[in-house]
C-alpha cells in the first residue's frame, strides 16, 4: 500500500484514515457530505490527541498531515492502490458508491468495504471492476480495535485476500479470513450467539441485565481480552481441547438443544432491557459513557502493547 | 465472615483460600488427600509470590499465615461461619462431602459450592442442614477473576443469598445472583453459546480455529474485558440499546434461526479442532502457555485496578 483512499468520513472512515496515516501511508479522504469534509479533520485530530495521551502515537501533526480531505470521489480514488469504502450501511447507498468507485479506480486497485454484515456480492454485482472488491470489516473504532474480517465475494480475484491480509498485518491490524460469504460474518455471529443467550436468560427471569453484564466484564471477558474461545478451553483441561471437549461437550450440547426455538427480540423484551439499562445509565449520560469506553479501550490497548505475546 | 473453611484443596480451593486470606479472614483448609495437604501451602505461596510481583498483594507472609491446613474435615468446618466446598466435580463425591459438611457445621453456617454447572439441589437434597447450602461458582482462578455466581437451591434459606452477595463484595469479588437453578448457570451458558457458534463456523469451513480465536482476542474481547454485552450494545447506537435492538435484532434472530438443529461436538470435529490447536501449540507446551495465561491475567487485573469505573 502506497496510496490509500477512504470513502465515507463518519466514525469508521475517520478511524480507518488514522490506521493508514499512523503507518506512514498518505490518505485521500472523501465524504459526499460537505459538512463532514469540513469537520472530519478536527474530529481526527481530537482522536489523535487522545491516542497521544495514552502513548499510542508519538506525534499528532505528523500523522494528521498524511490525511488529505478532497472534494471529489474520483480525486480520492483515481491513484489509490487501496480504497476503504466506509459509507452508511444501506444497500442502495453501498450499491451507488461501489459503482462510482469501480468506474474511477485503477485496474489493479483493491476496494475493501467496511460493511458489518451485508456480504459484498449483494452490492458489488453490477459494479465496474467487481473482481477488485471484497469486505474488510473493522471493529469500531478501527484505530483502537485491530480486528479486520476479510470476506471475498464469489467473483473477488483470488490473489486479493492474501495480499490484503499481509498489508493489514503491516498496518498493525489483525486480519482474519472468512472463506466464503455468510450473513454477519464471524464477528457478529459470535456476538449474536452470546447476545441471544443473554436475552433468553434475561427473558426467563434468571438474572438481571446488570448481573449478566458482570458475568462477562468481571468473568469470561478477562481471558477473552487476550485469548480466543478455543485457546481458552485448550488451556482449561490438563489434556487440552480434546480433554475439555469430551468432558464438557455434552453440557454445551444441552445448552444448544434448549434454544431450538429462538424468539426474536420482541418490543416487550426490548422495553424491559431498556428499562434496566436506563436505570443503570440515564439516556443523557450515554455520550459521556461512550467517551469513558473509548478511554478505557485506549488504556487497555496501551497495556496490551506492553505484554508478551 | 470471621472464620472460613475451604474443603477441597485443588486449584480452585487454593485460589479461594487466597481470596479469603487476602481480605484478612482466617482460613481452615482441608483436603481428604494427604499429598494435597502437604503440597498446598507451597502452591499457595507460589501464587502469592506471583501476585506480589504484579502488585496485587503487599506481603506474601501475612496472607499465607492466615491459612491453616488441618487434618480433618470436622476440624476445618466446625467453627466456620462460611464453608467453601471445592472438591472434585463428580456427583457421588459432591454428595458424600456435603453430607459430611452438613453434619459438622454450626446451625447458622453457610456452605457455598464451587460446582461449575451441577445445581445444588442435585447433591444437597439429603444433606443435613440442606437449607444452608447454595452454589458459589467462581471462575478459575478465583483470586484473579473476581466473578462468583450465587445460585440457591429451592430449599436454600432466602436470607443467605443477600448475605453472601454482600460478603463476597467485601472480599473484592464480583458476585451475581442466578434467581433459580439452571444447568450451566449464567457463565457457562454464555460461554457455551459462543463456543457452539464457534464450533459450527469452524465445522462449516468458514474460518480456521486461529482466526476465530483472533476475532475474540483482538476484536470482541477488548470491550468485553470491561463491559458486558448489554452495555456494549447500549453504547453502540446513538439511541442506546433500544435503537441498537431495533436495527440489529433481525440479524441476530436470523443467526439464531440457523442453529435450530445443533450438532454435538462429534469425535471427528474434536479431532479437527485438536489438530489445528496442536499445530499452533504443541501438547508439551500446554503447561508453559497456561503459566503465560496466568501472568497475562495478573498483569491485566493489575491494569484494571488502576482504571476509572
Amino acid at each position: 500500500m502506497k496510496q490509500v483512499a477512504v470513502v465515507g468520513g463518519g466514525l469508521v472512515g475517520s478511524g480507518w484514515a488514522i490506521v493508514f496515516a499512523r503507518a506512514g501511508i498518505p490518505v485521500r479522504f472523501f465524504d459526499a457530505n460537505e459538512d463532514i469534509r469540513q469537520t472530519a479533520p478536527s474530529c481526527i485530530r481530537a482522536s489523535l490527541s487522545d491516542m497521544r495521551e495514552f502513548g499510542l502515537i508519538d506525534d499528532v501533526d505528523i500523522v494528521a498531515q498524511r490525511i488529505d480531505v478532497v472534494d471529489s470521489l474520483v480525486d480520492a480514488v483515481a491513484a489509490a492502490d487501496y480504497v476503504q469504502e466506509s459509507v452508511f450501511e444501506r444497500l442502495d447507498v453501498k450499491k451507488a458508491v461501489c459503482a462510482e468507485i469501480g468506474a474511477a479506480i485503477r485496474d489493479d486497485a483493491v476496494v475493501g468495504s467496511s460493511s458489518s454484515g451485508i456480504p459484498a456480492s449483494i452490492f458489488t454485482e453490477h459494479a465496474p471492476r467487481r473482481s477488485r472488491f471484497l469486505i474488510a470489516h473493522p471493529v469500531n473504532p478501527p484505530h483502537l480495535v485491530p480486528l479486520v474480517e476479510l470476506v471475498p465475494a464469489p467473483w473477488t480475484d483470488p490473489e486479493i485476500v492474501p495480499w490484503l491480509r499481509a498489508a493489514m498485518e503491516q498496518l498493525g491490524q489483525v486480519p482474519i479470513v472468512v472463506n466464503r460469504e455468510i450473513e454477519g460474518f464471524i464477528l457478529n455471529r459470535l456476538q449474536g450467539a452470546l447476545l441471544n443467550e443473554a436475552w433468553a436468560l434475561f427473558d426467563a427471569g434468571l438474572a438481571s441485565v446488570a448481573d449478566i453484564d458482570r458475568t462477562i466484564a468481571h468473568g469470561l471477558g478477562l481471558r477473552w481480552s487476550f485469548m480466543g474461545p478455543f485457546e481458552t478451553i485448550d488451556l482449561n483441561a490438563p489434556g487440552g481441547v480434546e480433554d475439555y471437549a469430551q468432558r464438557l461437550g455434552p453440557l454445551y450440547h444441552t445448552i444448544a438443544e434448549a434454544r431450538r426455538d429462538p424468539k426474536p427480540w420482541s418490543p416487550e423484551m426490548i422495553e424491559r432491557v431498556t428499562a434496566e439499562r436506563r436505570a443503570e445509565l440515564p439516556k443523557q449520560d450515554l455520550r459521556a459513557r461512550s467517551a469513558w469506553r473509548d478511554r478505557r479501550l485506549m488504556a487497555f490497548v496501551s497495556h496490551k502493547q506492553h505484554q508478551p505475546i
